[in-house]
């Protein structure tokens, strides 16, 4: 089988070989929230500049990002019904990304004109967007995140380094027991070596971890190409490990965003509480966790001088420790042990997939975690409460992430 | 004849093709009343650093910006006269590049030593410098735009991309009629495609639109290798479309600055309310265009929301449109209609002229456009009076653009 | 004897020629005041990222900057005992490299890890590291700066060019006649060119000045490869020229650091009075060197305008002297006279030295200038009073400098 390079692997713009194979899933590009009817957006993925607009009827859309008649960036436009119309012309493309006006042009040349338009689907929150090629696959249904009494929180971050080097935290259950250990009532013991396995599952890989001194086990599953479905540290009183979804898609090769989605099963009284302490603990904290790490990387400031309430820890917690491999990680002097038994499963199917791509031989076909829709109402009939989570200041980092080069 | 790449046109740094092309002419480069007599300025021209100064007399020099003794920028030098001295070790050259003093010498070694001058004139408020290895070409005189009884307004700005970006956008009337309608009540339907023509003239191009329910021409020249004389939109009621002359200036290959003239004939009391007007808008203007222009293109702000009374709305949307298109464009993928016929014609123009002059073959010998010269007074004689119009956010940006890199 | 390129004297990083050059002797890295027990410090040397930290006991260790097992800069992590142990998973590493724990592995894998520990020494203030491939050479002492009555100040600053313009520039006394000849009453006609000579010395180069009017004789000695023993201008009634020690340190290519040792005798009242003034002097100044540098480079600010009160003037005269070069000097079109008689030496023992060392020959075996060690006490034994005498604006750009990159 065709070598795969690291290399390979954490580029993704526009040609390369993981940029196609992380294309032909849906990915999260944005919040659904944070479009407005009748506004357009600027959108960087993977490389890639894109436009994103909501036509007046509510409806999204996802086009090419650069007007194809001199190249402006078409979210500087103007969106009118479901097109949008180019700010330097007023070349207007439908929907479809068919051009049907030119207006100098008094001529039938638009017909001629077209450019890439993108299935886009709003769903828990999100905006999903398939960037391939080719058809894009069944659209994923999460239905247990979908149809449970209690909140659904939405939430991402970005962050300034490679996506991968995040896809290889997720399957490293030993960082959560040591960085982690000291903010919460951690799972004791958690991430010890022996007790963990790694198995390549139907979806990707079944990671887990059994604790010795009662054979309690937790499982978590990651799925390819880079989706993660897991039990995140307990952070209320009233609730236990909180399921989570997560994706991390590249906005270029030096920086990625993290798209969440956590359940919060709850009810009456509780879900009042649970809500109004979340929407407090939000409004606390003012402090963006990536301009901390930062300064705690550079030696200016200790981690220890930082008050907990005022910035989201783990995150913080993660940024030192993924920024400081640097923006693309060099893993040329790793020195994996029994404890990185998920990282080292990642890294193998990861290239076994992408060397079958590169040869066009089929690929895994990935579905999601065998137990999933199985509880609960059929899908795509979401009865949880939606809930932005993300402070003040990451909408800020957020909106500046995936603006787009200058 | 050989093929010339877009590569070609816009890179201008030292020894390019289209940057020996620019410098055969003479270009404008500074403010004349930003330099005080015993001051010197760095100057950042085509990728290339100079020092441009003033002698105690009043009269410019313009010179190589690093000392040849060891490198230092001879601009942060002091000025003695009509010679400017080195801030490191005192080597002081005269007008003319020659060295005449090394203090630390004590030896004839000066004689040896001499950096080039540029030839450089004063003229309607702006420095031309000319930057190329032979002999000058006649100084070109404007004197429409010197002997008029109104005001000669003074004007420039930085935009950071290409410069053929901007030329491009001179020779679109179409853009006129569409970003730009909304801001003035524009001559209605201008640069429709079939109104358009573009010819090859003494000059350069000859751009014209005729509308078509009157019949009614306007005509705008672009000049070789970057000037442009057009009629710019109405912006007072006392003064119709206004003739100006545009240059514009690679600073490096992905900023430029374009320097403008205003002709705004008037006398007696209308021109007191104009040039009151004119003062009162300039004092208005307090919002830098090419913040905005990156605020609206990451998405953060809408064009919508920006207060056209604090800004120079007209550059805000040409900046939108020509950034928009990235720091150097991508011309790949353009899509030109009818409605592109002027640029179009610019660029099989400089193609052509450029595959000439890399060939050593003869090439344009560009006059300014046939009507000029045979309205007023001779030439050299300015009547009118001149008055720099930039806003004050505009000077900063400015003096930032051509100062070097670090 | 093989050619040496004026890139392979600049380029200091791991693997090149400079670099490895360099590494060989014991080079100054911090402030041992800036690293208080328990805590670390990231380090940024020679293009490479290091971990500075101080143990519990006091001692100080350097190892390598990232962590062997997924990449982490340990500088992040925590300090326990004399051991450093990574932010991420917490493996522990003891002060010769050696890994002793890894929390999560459960095995004697960590016996297997080590990472490299480099001989750091505290003297007079500094910390001082050994950064070379093989043992480390003897110790370098300084009796002189030891064993005095008086003050022993202890400074340093970061520029942002390469360290080779800012050696080149103590070479070169006809610059301190000129640059500086205006804010202290300076040493009348010094760096004229006949009066200079440059020889080579067992050190490096004796470097002095001999004035015509008196015969009165100045000596400076520069030490291989980047060491500088001077006599500083006067800069206080009671103090003379000042006997003086600098090291210029690459931060990578285009930054350097140059940590100073001032030398000032002075014993009961003088004493006192020193003291007061210059710790007056130190608080007096609030305006960064180097944002001021920037500013008058660019043309933005003229040096008149700078009041010499609230900078250091000569370090700004220098800045201005030295980054007006650019970040990495072009020397192509250098124009060397009879007074840069020191920077020829300079450059003639360099290429030299480096020659015979890619070639794998002896080098020269340096000793500091043969008057050493002659004065005061047994080597070893400070008896100064150490001061630290950075300003606090020196000291935030400081820790800017060395913290290396994002």
């Amino acid at each position: 089988m065709q070598a795969v390079d690291y290399e390979d692997i954490v580029r993704t713009g526009p040609g390369t070989l993981a940029g196609r194979y992380l294309r032909r899933s849906w990915q999260p590009v944005y919040h659904a929230a944070d479009i407005e009817p009748g506004s357009a957006k600027p959108l960087r993925i993977m490389g890639e500049t894109l436009a994103l607009y909501r036509g007046a009827s509510g409806a999204l859309h996802l086009v090419d990002g650069l007007c194809p008649h001199r190249g402006t960036r078409l979210s500087a436009g103007r969106v009118e019904g479901d097109a949008i119309r180019c700010f330097y012309h007023g070349w207007k493309f439908d929907a479809a990304g068919q051009c049907v006006e030119q207006p100098a042009e008094e001529s039938r040349f638009c017909a001629k004109v077209r450019i890439r338009s993108y299935p886009v689907r709003e769903y828990l929150g999100l905006v999903f967007a398939f960037l391939g090629e080719d058809n894009p696959p069944a659209f994923p249904l999460y239905p247990e995140f979908e149809c449970f009494d209690g909140l659904l929180e939405i939430d991402s971050y970005q962050r300034a380094c490679n996506y991968y080097q995040n896809l290889e935290n997720a399957l490293d259950m030993s960082h959560v027991g040591y960085v982690h250990a000291d903010n919460v009532g951690a799972f004791s013991g958690i991430g010890l070596g022996r007790s963990l396995s790694a198995e390549e599952s139907d979806w990707g890989v079944e990671y887990s971890f059994r604790r010795a001194k009662d054979g309690q086990l937790r499982i978590n599953h990651f799925g390819m190409p880079n989706i993660f479905h897991m039990y995140a540290l307990p952070n209320d009183p009233e609730i236990q490990w909180q399921e989570s979804l997560f994706w991390w898609v590249p906005i270029d090769d030096v920086s990625h965003v993290q798209f969440s989605l956590h359940r919060v099963p709850a009810t009456g009284e509780a879900l009042s509480r649970i809500r109004a302490r979340r929407q407090a603990r939000r409004s606390e904290i003012d402090l963006a966790h990536q301009q901390l790490a930062e300064d705690i990387l550079a030696g200016r400031m200790s981690l220890r001088a930082v008050d907990p309430k005022r910035c989201d820890l783990v995150r913080l917690q993660d940024d030192i420790a993924q920024l400081g491999q640097g923006r693309i990680a060099d893993r040329s002097k790793d020195h994996p042990g029994l404890a990185d038994v998920g990282v080292i499963a990642l890294r193998k199917l990861w290239r076994r997939e992408l060397s079958a791509f590169a040869q066009g031989k089929a690929t895994k076909n990935c579905t999601g975690p065998s137990a999933w829709g199985q509880r609960g109402a059929p899908a795509g009939e979401c009865k949880a409460e939606l809930v932005d989570v993300r402070p003040h200041v990451e909408v800020d980092w957020q909106l500046r992430a995936l603006a787009g080069p200058p």
